[in-house]
């Protein structure tokens, strides 16, 4: 019986995975990976390595959720070293936590190998600290997703708006406009400084700076970043000269 | 001139940092670094390099931040490549920002590279969650810390109760108890759980599992997690055999 080591791709740059992340990837027998984890890494298993991209595409085509948890248990029947890797940290709104749960309970050894997250990484890309002191204290890494079948955001945002300092959204970019909405009904000024960073490390990388009273729908993927330290870290952003 | 790479050295598995901090370190003419930095991350600059320790003791004693950074810009004008080294990342709780202005400020390129923050790694190591899908859809990164000066914590603990699902306190060891105090005025219940993890992925790290009815001050420097996310990374671990 092998092992699943469940990893963190990081956010899109091949160097921003961790050192023990990319030994896994050249130790191992079988790789499953999401869609967006870089292209460069995949290239670096040994040879004769299995690849298997069990990402979803944008229209959501792809292998469902308890399709990936028995795939990940049957390589791990076959093979001793089984990665399955995500892009960012695969507990920060991956589905690495429930990938572990199905194969703990049939038996099998499972261990989570963190990686950087995207909500994190691709403001900093930009200069923008989600704390710095003197601005923030406090930042709440959140989804913009709504609870499947019931209508509503998983996230009160109305209660969030007066709580932290910085608000950063993972998967909000089609509702962006109406959690802006809801920030505002919460007390958010509307001059809020907001942050915009679509697929952050990527060729196709963008960039957009605006406010909390004019933010609507974006692409996806982006990570939305609210607060005062997006000026804080866009001034000191366009200061450099490089 | 040189240019300052401010880089995240992970929460304190050498294994942990980036493939691009390490490869920075190895190329780096001289490396200014946190005291919780691993000694396997420093033992790997080249011959010759200059490792410069500016932590500060428990205590307190070391170099205060206007040294640091003025060491930064003085050996930013002798080499060329000067690393940084933070523990976790650079931005979360570490002081890359404020070191990063000071630079700009005088002509002196930088550059964030980020790192897994401890505040993510410490709990996955005790397989906990930040984030999963059925128990926790926000989490917050705060610091326990008082403002300098003024006799009161940064973050409003009261407010933030019911505004996250998942709250992680850096920086909160000596604290705890009147933080959670704070939290139960917010109205938080007394049984919520909560994982205090010291020094992760050190030779001294130490596990406590306990209510926020329980707790009072614990060891630093410590992480702090608090939520029902707590309940299910334990049930999971507690499930492994290895």
């Amino acid at each position: 019986m092998g092992r699943v080591y469940i990893v963190g791709a990081g956010p899109g740059d091949p160097e921003l995975i961790t050192v023990r992340g990319l030994r896994l990837i050249e130790a191992a027998d079988v790789v499953l990976h999401d869609r967006l984890v870089p292209r460069e890494l995949l290239a670096r298993v040994k040879p004769g390595a299995l690849v298997v991209d069990v990402g979803k595409s944008p229209g959501g085509v792809g292998p469902s959720q308890e399709e990936i948890n028995e795939l990940l248990y049957k390589y791990a029947q076959l093979y001793d070293v089984v990665v399955r890797l995500h892009g960012g940290d695969p507990l920060v709104f991956g589905r690495g936590f429930e990938e572990c749960e199905y194969l703990v309970a049939r038996g099998v050894r499972c261990e989570f190998v963190p990686g950087v997250t995207s909500g994190l990484a691709a403001p900093a890309k930009y200069y923008i600290p989600p704390v710095v002191r003197g601005t923030a204290s406090s930042v709440a890494l959140v989804t913009g997703r709504e609870e499947p079948s019931k209508g509503r955001r998983q996230v009160d945002f109305r209660k969030l708006a007066g709580a932290v300092d910085t608000i950063i959204i993972y998967m909000g970019a089609s509702a962006a406009g109406e959690i802006a909405g809801e920030l505002l009904a919460g007390g958010l000024p509307p001059d809020t400084p907001v942050a915009v960073i679509k697929s952050a490390y990527r060729p196709d990388e963008g960039f957009l700076e605006t406010t909390l009273g004019s933010l609507g729908p974006v692409p996806s993927p982006s990570i939305i970043v609210i607060g005062r330290v997006v000026e804080r870290g866009l001034a000191l952003w366009s200061r450099r000269w490089w």
